[in-house]
């Protein structure tokens, strides 16, 4: 630490990323990210001439990307925020409407970077448990007078709540912020974006990181009233006005337009997902029920933490959370076909010659 | 504005980039931009499969650019930050450094967005006036007790001072952080890089979007001690751990390690600089000294918002401060060759037919 970092900072606990490790190839399926490339057009849009002209500043506005996500979702240009990844986006959430010792909640189990935010900007937060069945108690958050962050579908559970129970939050209280982060809402569930027509106190983010195939091109975005959206821009130009690169910016745009290309990679996904659980079942694991790009699983015999070390040393990744409420559970992301036929297999020996390791 | 929009931010003035009309194609001159391609090295560099590879994420540590960087600046990759353009970085140092109250100085002429960080984390700033002749008084910031924040060479004058002075500053007080700005370095000065492994409070920031010829890639970086790399890494890591995508983290090394096609891009820019000036001073401008990709100019009897207004409807873009203390200058980026010779010729036409619109 340096003499010049803040006091501040001093106890604020770091996010740590799902590991990376390089010292050999794996089957990724911790990160959520998705096996399949990126739309062709993508590839096409970032051509040549994209590349070279590269030397002229990218549109601080990013007003291509923003009326073609707006095009895809029915509101205006100017109900759409762009950043470097949803991270981005809600890191100019939080600065642009929360300060130390406002109050918000968020599930006990959910995306970790929340409580990294609310530790950032010094809020009064509340982690809210969720139920048994690890699903949200959409009361909890009617009843609540904090502002509210909820992922739908949250992540790890792979649970998502409806259109209406959110709306229920929403309506409860105009004057209480209701962001809903949607990073994987293409798997399965409707979008909450329509309720940002009815509705001022409601931010509505996504992600191109996941159903968009573009983890590595860092495009987030949120969608909500005009003036919150307003606000969120000043704040962007406070701090790093061109935050989205030229590049960014045309591969958002190709990829966005094309609706065809997520569907049917969606639809690749959903039924490796469906597949995957069938076979995990059969092995005598416990599936949570989810719509999203990764299942949450336990196993009735064989520890979790040990098939995440036997995994690891056969070249698969996936996500164990050691010392929590789900230390007993692993997240699998679904890859490909072929990428779930050889983790099938590995995890099938693993469960039956290691029966022994009981829990 | 939304009712959720922070009290703290409703007086803030936000930073407006220079224009970027849409509506016909302009000569840009206005943005220190390069007029010349990236290296080709980063077309090379973004190939289709570094396209296709983007369902992955990057690397949150980039530590493959900060290495590259790192390598050329003969410093580890440890003392390396890497940002989307140095306006992030600077945004990042701003973050992990200074909090409302603190006390920091700069010129009264420079990058306009020092002040509007200063607005934004709430510092108290001291603008000190530059010299008569427009440089800076090195002395002013040596007997400062403020931090400083120095634009060498700075923007828009052009003018810098030497590394010796920069060490005068630095070592005058430990306690005191010294930021010094290069964006333009590559174009005629030395760079004070080697000072921070004598000195433990001298941040320096460069970025890839003037000699690089990469403003739409957004990337910029950081060079100083371990501890204060270390820092801003941890509040990158709580606000966006992902910043840099995986085409701008490939882009940027191709670049950096690219240095014969930096050399010979700042070569053609200081040659069409030096005849630029040339025809200048014999149309009866007056040049301001300049080591930078741009200069600072004013006639001595037209006016520069008339040439401004003329060159636009002309189709050339340069910069004009209206309102400030150089109201009668222009500041004109030093493009290709081609572009240089059409407006010199569009220039010669203007002072010419209009002499009689004096001052």
């Amino acid at each position: 630490m340096s003499y010049f970092f803040l006091d501040d900072y001093k106890d604020m606990e770091v996010y740590i990323p799902g590991e990376q490790p390089k010292e050999r190839e794996y089957i990724k399926l911790n990160a959520n990210e998705s096996s399949f490339p990126p739309s062709p057009k993508v590839l096409e849009a970032i051509s040549a001439s994209q590349i070279n002209g590269m030397s002229y500043y990218s549109d601080p506005h990013c007003m291509e990307l923003r009326k073609a996500i707006g095009s895809v979702y029915h509101v205006s240009a100017e109900q759409v925020f762009v950043g470097n990844g949803a991270d981005e986006v809600l890191g100019f959430c939080m600065k642009s409407f929360f300060k130390p010792g406002m109050k918000v909640c968020f599930p006990d189990l959910t995306y970790d970077f929340y409580r990294t935010y609310a530790q950032t900007y010094g809020l009064d937060y509340e982690q809210i448990p969720l139920k048994e069945d690890l699903s949200i108690n959409v009361e909890d958050y009617v009843e609540s007078e904090r502002d509210v962050l909820l992922a739908n579908p949250n992540n790890p559970t792979g649970k998502a709540i409806s259109v209406d129970d959110i709306e229920r939050i929403v309506a409860k209280n105009p004057k209480r912020m209701v962001i809903i982060d949607e990073a994987y809402v293409d798997y399965g569930i409707e979008s909450c974006i329509p309720l940002v027509e009815r509705y001022s106190n409601l931010v509505v983010v996504q992600t191109f990181s996941k159903s968009r195939n573009l983890a590595g091109a860092r495009i987030g975005f949120a969608i909500s009233t005009r003036d919150i959206i307003e606000d969120m821009n000043k704040i962007k130009f406070t701090f790093n006005p061109f935050n989205m690169s030229s590049m960014a910016i045309a591969a958002g745009v190709a990829s966005v337009k094309d609706t065809e290309y997520l569907k049917e990679c969606v639809a690749k996904i959903i039924h490796n997902r469906m597949e995957f659980e069938g076979h995990l079942k059969h092995m005598g694991f416990e599936v949570i029920e989810a719509c999203t790009n990764f299942i949450l699983v336990t196993h009735q015999k064989v520890s979790a933490s040990y098939i995440y070390e036997e995994l690891k040393k056969k070249g698969v990744l996936v996500r164990h959370y050691p010392g929590g409420k789900i230390d007993n559970y692993l997240r699998i992301t679904i890859g490909t076909e072929q990428e779930m036929d050889t983790v099938t297999q590995l995890i099938d020996d693993i469960v039956k010659f290691d029966g022994h390791r009981m829990l």
